[in-house]
């Protein structure tokens, strides 16, 4: 069984068209599982529905006590990039010994359509947590990353490796 | 590296408003990596653009060579899902040592927009191709399969593990 | 108020993923005007969901006692492209005076995304029946051709004026 | 001969990615009228790409310059909607005579994909831009308004006629 946690991010940002701002307004993930025509054995839950730069010390400690809790060792966490690396970091310092957790997210909102890669890394965060070793990781555009060996190159819009 | 293989499929058809058929135009490849904004290091070669039920001993015979002589161990091949499994066990007889071979596709056309789930496919095969050992793989869907043991479920547009 | 009638056409087509073939699965109109934020007095009815190469007399001679009988003057049908003039014809031989009967469809359905050209014929087709005298019309592609001075250009997938 | 002139607004904003913002990348416009296949004869020309809400007098002046010196009097223009009422009652008074003009936009970018309703709103004003009569309109969501007797109903993001 795999774990989803959802916490936000520009994953799950919609347009809303009354005041022309990005906001949450649903999960897409429950569509987005149906389209890929997934039959693995998820579960799926909400912890919070934010943009990552409003992430607190709470936030943290909600996203890994949840990890830390839930009777499955491998989980996916739908994520802002913004602060990707800084919640992969706290995780990986709690050291849930026994869990495969991978962090991914999107640069352009799924409901954005044709321009959005989040369809892209769910499959690849679906597939890859299935295989990889007990760790914590971020899985962006096809690459996989060591939670404390990883940047955001803000600039361009990806991630990278560092030492 | 990773190689990719293009052989055609329904991942790869288009729609031709003339006569309203199906057929292919161009490979959809380029576009949907760019959409992933993948950094890896890629070597892509369309080896054919066919329905894979059109495939045939001469069409087995290319894939399998061009997986053998390509030099890197890593390798994608996109294809039709209809004989997706018949590949996988062809080249699984060629017993390619030291490569790991994953056929992904789609049972929606990438062009037909927010229905298909090619680009979620191939995130994920472009993730596990890098984790997984040795061996030939089916990615679909989510699920990885060993190439000698699945079968497509015709009826409902997926595949699974046989013994 | 406005009566649309639903013929099917290549507007309401989708894709079976199981045999890959196109089918009438649904009709896309409801939402299609959910999302155009439609406020106009619609009333919608589906005649037949059918190929326009299928239709035979008894399909025309619906179509004509529907649009005859139907109590509002504006009625818009949604129709394949290749016997829209044949069944424009048709409605202009029936002599229906004082109605204004649009026909518009689609090259690509509306089903396939962001290459269908179908939710910009529809908004045309809405917009202009409130407009345009009495009489049998197909507009497609932002243009408006008399139902009995316009040809399919099959070749090219458009339409001509004739005189 | 219809002009087209673009003036930005939600109907042409893209994501920007990096930041997470809308901005103006390019118009949308030569995309759209492919996609739609529209054989019409038309001139097209970008005043400005800007939010309606930064529309100040010298934007409004070039607006109704730009109308009244076109060598054609059929005239569309691409808007925000937040100042569409205004740049039409603008344009009301400068008396353009024998000119048809008719703003139009979109509540969702065309960029966001099949959420939108800028490609319906495009469609619908190409058709009706050629029967409406001389005078300054509104064509949104499939309806025509005068342009000194309507107003945007902020609240739930539609237009309505007043008197």
């Amino acid at each position: 069984m795999i774990q989803i946690f959802i916490t936000g991010g520009t994953f799950d940002k919609s347009y809303n068209y009354i005041n022309g701002e990005l906001f949450f307004e649903k999960t897409h993930l429950p569509e987005m599982l149906k389209r890929s025509r997934c039959q693995l054995d998820l579960k799926i839950e909400t912890l919070m529905m934010i943009d990552s730069l409003e992430m607190n010390d709470l936030h943290f400690e909600k996203i890994i006590s949840k990890c830390k809790n839930c009777n499955t060792n491998k989980i996916i966490i739908t994520h802002g990039t913004d602060r990707m690396v800084e919640t992969a970091k706290a995780i990986a310092q709690a050291e849930l010994k026994n869990k495969t957790i991978i962090l991914t997210g999107a640069m352009i909102p799924y409901a954005f359509g044709s321009s959005s890669d989040g369809f892209f890394n769910l499959g690849s965060a679906l597939s890859v947590v299935q295989t990889l070793k007990k760790g914590v990781y971020i899985n962006m555009h096809g690459q996989t990353f060591n939670g404390d060996k990883v940047e955001k190159d803000i600039k361009n819009g990806i991630f990278k490796s560092i030492n």
